[in-house]
């Protein structure tokens, strides 16, 4: 068994409640009763300065007086009295406690403090908690419900954690009304002590759970948040929610949990690297994640399309298209078996449309089974299938002519279709199988779907992009999982170019110190040189070889081009002699030159690598040239990079087409691109002091990329943070 | 009163059905059970070859034993029995007719032939008719139902109109358990005669109907669309699904309803044109068009966002955001005035989060109202009002406390909150207010909102996007409503060259015959000449003017560059010369050069035009260059276009930031663009031989576009539909 502080706090034989009483309004109570009364076999001590018994169990009037010390502690006091009991907990032994308490870090100055001494006391005693300032958690294989909401539901196979509480709590209701049930879920509040990340770790070894879902407003160590995701996504699907990366949201996580957001496209970025597939609302978190913790994995594109109505399968299948999945035309021969079944008119290809008909039996298991066993697919959407939700729909017109039968009569009167083998298909056929139904738990098809693990979505559509889902997921099983690279040694060269312009005082790197730093660490450069004196620039030139490019060489001047200071394809010493000194008119005053050899590439990429609070060093590629700014065409990852993530990062762009065979030009070569990411990183992590690299343009070429123009930033001090990197 | 058949369709005093029964498990029994049963005054005439009565109505052997013409006839027959039938209505004088039965184009020959003979017998007796292969309507003000589903709710002011019969049927349960009132439901099926743009004009007339949602699987007439639309949507917002735009969609269209569907691009800016807001799924068709129907229309970007909890807050804002909305904090008077009334650490900047609170009446009621009282806002978003949902959650904890009192009881119990005034807010201040609740209809605050015309949707998202689509239909409000400009003449000089290439049977114009053609209409072209010979080309180049271009100048060749018949800035004769002779070489044969002016510019777009089936000329704005095929930034209307459209185009564009003033270059004209594009539109319309117009690169010279490169590509016949246009 890991060490993983949530497993015995998930899982305790006994439990201590500081804050309930019998006034059934309070939060304490309701939270205590929730243990009590929704199956939970465990000891159950409540704590009460005043009361004998507290909703029928002896109550305590102090921590002391325990018979023992309990596994957990459950806290819903106010702010001030946690610190002093959890000191009692720590001193009889206990080492496990979720704080529900709020007051701490959230509110401020003052409540910052308080949260310190809570986290100090409870190191002390070895203590580990969640929360303040969360909303519990359930544990649904020993039914225990350590939330204020009754909920006593079978377990199920999604496990959630999450930064709000509100989605372990108000949302109970709405996840019983829709058949969805958790194997466990965790509210996590402000992070003191057991935080997202030792949630999402616990959930990837938890028997019970078969996927994942966050919901995040902020990461404190992104860095290991990668690494656990990566550890745990080949086999078990995590789906986040990231809600932290737009201005107004950003603001509004800060005052909800104090917590320190990023922008939205380091988030993007660091999902990518974690195999955690985003979703943009809290709905897709749960939905999605029941298919994907319920299904099989998918092993192929190819989606069946099952429908009694043409609206329906018509969006699941555009859906799906959308999604980049296929719904491929039925072989002739079982399109025949399938016409077997359905009336003369019915579609048979994919979608099959049995129109609206009331033999739910061949829409629900004879033709999926026919589709499944005939190996064509790699998995079924279906909808339509149903009972007592057309009957409900239809009851009220037809009670007088039933001789005034109740509707619950009416609906016994109708034989119960055997649907052991409907539901049974997934597991039958390994392959997935969603379900789409207008009519949620009203109707008796839809119930016996969930109950056998199988989801029910409330539109097409859904249903539809649940199987994107899972596709995604496929994607990420199938990756590359190769290791990070080694740490390269500092090079001396870079190293003193640093220390000399550090000591300067200057900030800024000229272009040719910036690429010598770059190039020692492998990025292409140009051949180039610096000159000082037309002479010094015409012998360059020819060293280097005709035509070449002159540019003046200053930190302090950007866009050269705009500002004539850069000049191509100089063809001979003369043109040479003239372009240097137009430069220097065009400077005002004596700046150096830099000589370079002529690189042709009509492909402008851009790379660059930059510090951002609570991410360290992130690395950059975006089409460059005049396209950087208009359209930001950009992808990130955090530092440092696998070849694979590099090499997805070139997947990422929008304009990824311009890295094929594309009018004439050959294929970019894009390894050697992933290898100048992976090298920005690393240049980063061995050089704290710097902050920002730009490498803009990139030109390809031929297939080749080459940095033609770079800009290296330095700190004005190296972050300490970053010293040990 | 307007022509639109639908009046009187929708509005019958009386009504007869073929194919109802007294069996009460057939379709056409269960139609005419919803007429009778939920409310509908007019009369009923059911037919029947046998019984006397059905359904307690007396029934009648032949249309000719019909007491009345009855202003609408109803069919749930066989198909081959429905044109006879209509016949005999004919010839008594009914004018209108539904067409439930299926049986017709959707099945193939015999039924298209069935569909034709149907048409025919219907103009023969001037009878308007939705269907065939429909599934009915509602007509909630004189609570009639024409469907299978029994549905008796108050009127609502969403209308929809829909080519699947699902969207009015199967449906119906579910906008029931959601609160969602309709005002009109019209099915079209197969829209032999009366089709989805009727629908549209219909509920665009209706003063009962206040939004507008539209599922739609392909339009027959674009053009009618569009300016029906647009007629409608700068004061009613229209919404619209289309899934006719993958290959998988489209394949599933044409099963079903035999529709023909366009490609996704064409409709994406059909629907811009027309201010159509194109939502992704049903689900949103129907939540966004209740808030649209519901709530005063948006007038300007604040959003406050109210809240009981962290999560649903900060993701409502974050979608709000992500959306083009703004949640500005609040100023310190307001934030004073909220904090008196939350909890001392809750957030009162904006979102205000008063966390877990009982006293919902501050949440529903007070905050609001300072809020929208305040001027600081212009919408509202509302999370966490709950009373009886909240209840039922912990009630099965409480029981035995309460004395196991039943939950009815324990809810009666309870003091009903006067929710008078805050189900008011919407109408007092005149702003929007939007709730999300995971409580659903169980929760005695949601039923008042949705009773009283506050939608309540099922997740802060949702909520969120919802109040974006209301900014959508601000922007269409708000648009420019310009006209159509008058088509200019035919050019003589321009048909002349057309019919040139047409009677040497070449459907390839060159590109200085291509350029001549488009400048004939306005289009800027570099100013040039063709030469024959070496001599001819360096007397033009002298007459352009230094430095010039040379290409090599024939139809069959495409992507000149690459193939080296390119050649740019030459500066005088001797450079004119040779590049005349190089292409000469690279061509193998001898070719017309062009000699043009050197036109420079690093930004390239390109613009065309193009003939879809179905959608008559279309015309396109795009990135343009390498990029053409990489990013694919495209931009679809069809022609002709209205000045605001074309401008429209150019903001379309994900790279639209090359457009403004980057990088030392000036902003683009844009007003010329827009006009290159209008023509365009207008040379097709003029020339319908012309089969694709191809600009490509437009080049952005300074900031005013030319365009460099031409082709235009003629049809082998001019089409027989395009010739009247």
């Amino acid at each position: 068994m890991s060490s993983n502080p949530l497993h015995l706090l998930m899982n305790p034989k006994s439990i201590a409640v500081a804050g309930a009483s019998n006034n059934p309004m309070k939060m304490g109570t309701l939270q205590a009763l929730s243990i009590i009364k929704d199956g939970y076999q465990g000891k159950f001590y409540p704590l009460h300065p005043r009361e004998r018994e507290v909703l029928g169990h002896r109550a305590y009037a102090s921590v002391f007086d325990l018979p023992e010390a309990p596994d957990l502690a459950l806290f819903i006091v106010p702010a001030r009295q946690v610190v002093p009991l959890l000191e009692d907990f720590g001193k009889i032994g206990t080492r496990r406690a979720v704080i529900i308490s709020a007051g701490f870090r959230e509110t401020g100055p003052e409540g910052r403090q308080l949260e310190e001494e809570l986290k100090e006391t409870a190191r002390r005693y070895g203590i580990r908690f969640l929360g303040p300032n969360c909303m519990g958690m359930l544990n649904t294989r020993i039914s225990l419900n350590v939330t204020v909401m009754a909920y006593r539901v079978p377990p199920g196979k999604l496990g959630i954690a999450s930064q709000s509480g509100t989605y372990i709590t108000q949302t109970l209701p709405y996840l019983r009304e829709r058949g969805i049930r958790l194997s466990k879920a965790i509210s996590v509040g402000n992070e003191a002590d057991i935080d997202i990340v030792d949630a999402l770790e616990y959930l990837g070894e938890d028997e019970d759970t078969r996927a994942i879902s966050l919901y995040i407003e902020g990461i404190k160590d992104p860095r290991r948040f990668i690494e656990s995701a990566r550890r745990i996504t080949p086999h078990k699907p995590v789906l986040a929610q990231y809600v932290g990366g737009t201005e107004a949201g950003a603001r509004a996580g800060r005052s909800h949990t104090g917590a320190m957001a990023g922008p939205d496209y380091l988030y993007e970025g660091l999902f990518k690297q974690a195999g955690v597939i985003r979703v943009s609302s809290v709905e897709e978190l749960y939905a999605f994640g029941w298919a994907l913790a319920t299904q099989p994995p998918l092993r192929g594109r190819r989606i069946a399309v099952i429908t009694n109505s043409g609206g329906p399968g018509t969006a699941m299948s555009h859906t799906l298209d959308a999604g980049g999945l296929e719904v491929p035309p039925f072989s002739p021969g079982l399109q025949e078996q399938i016409r077997a079944h359905i009336p003369p008119h019915a579609a048979s290809s994919n979608p099959v449309d049995l129109t609206f008909h009331m033999e739910t039996e061949i829409l629900s298991e004879t033709i999926p089974e026919l589709i499944m066993k005939s190996g064509e697919v790699d998995g079924v959407v279906l909808h339509g299938a149903m009972g007592h939700g057309f009957m409900r729909a239809v009851f009220p017109h037809i009670q007088e002519m039933m001789g005034g039968m109740e509707l619950e009569q009416f609906l016994e009167s109708i034989q119960q279709p055997d649907l052991a083998r409907s539901v049974e298909l997934p597991r039958r056929y390994n392959l997935p199988l969603i379900v789409s139904s207008f009519l949620g738990r009203s109707d008796n098809y839809n119930l016996a779907y969930q109950e056998h693990d199988i989801p029910v979505l409330d539109s097409p559509e859904k249903a539809a992009r649940a199987m994107v889902a899972l596709l995604r997921h496929k994607e990420i099983r199938e990756r590359e999982r190769d290791d990070l690279p080694p740490l390269p040694a500092v090079s001396p060269r870079a190293a003193e170019l640093i220390n000399r312009f550090l000591e300067q005082g200057r900030l800024t790197l000229d272009e040719y110190s910036s690429k010598q730093v770059l190039a020692a660490y492998g990025i292409p450069v140009p051949r180039e040189q610096l000159a000082e004196t037309e002479a010094e620039a015409v012998e360059a030139a020819k060293a280097i070889g005709f035509p070449v490019v002159l540019k003046g060489c200053s930190p302090e001047i950007i866009h050269k081009t705009e500002r004539n200071l850069v000049h191509l394809g100089l063809q001979d010493s003369a043109a040479v002699s003239a372009a240097f000194h137009r430069i220097q008119e065009a400077a005002g005053s004596p700046i150096p030159v830099l000589v370079a050899e002529t690189v042709s590439g009509r492909r402008e990429l851009m790379a660059g690598a930059l510090r951002h609070p609570g991410f360290g060093p992130c690395v950059l590629l975006g089409l460059g040239g005049i396209f950087t700014e208009a359209l930001r065409d950009n992808t990130f990852r955090l530092a440092p990079l696998r070849f694979s993530e590099a090499l997805e990062m070139c997947r990422d762009l929008r304009g990824r087409g311009i890295l094929e065979a594309v009018r004439g030009m050959p294929r970019v070569d894009t390894g050697r691109l992933a290898v100048i990411l992976q090298i920005l990183g690393q240049v980063m992590l061995l050089h704290p002091q710097i902050a920002e690299i730009d490498l803009n343009p990139i030109l390809i070429s031929g297939s080749r990329p080459v940095a033609v123009d770079a800009l290296l930033v330095l700190e004005s001090r190296g972050r300490e943070e970053e010293k040990g990197g």
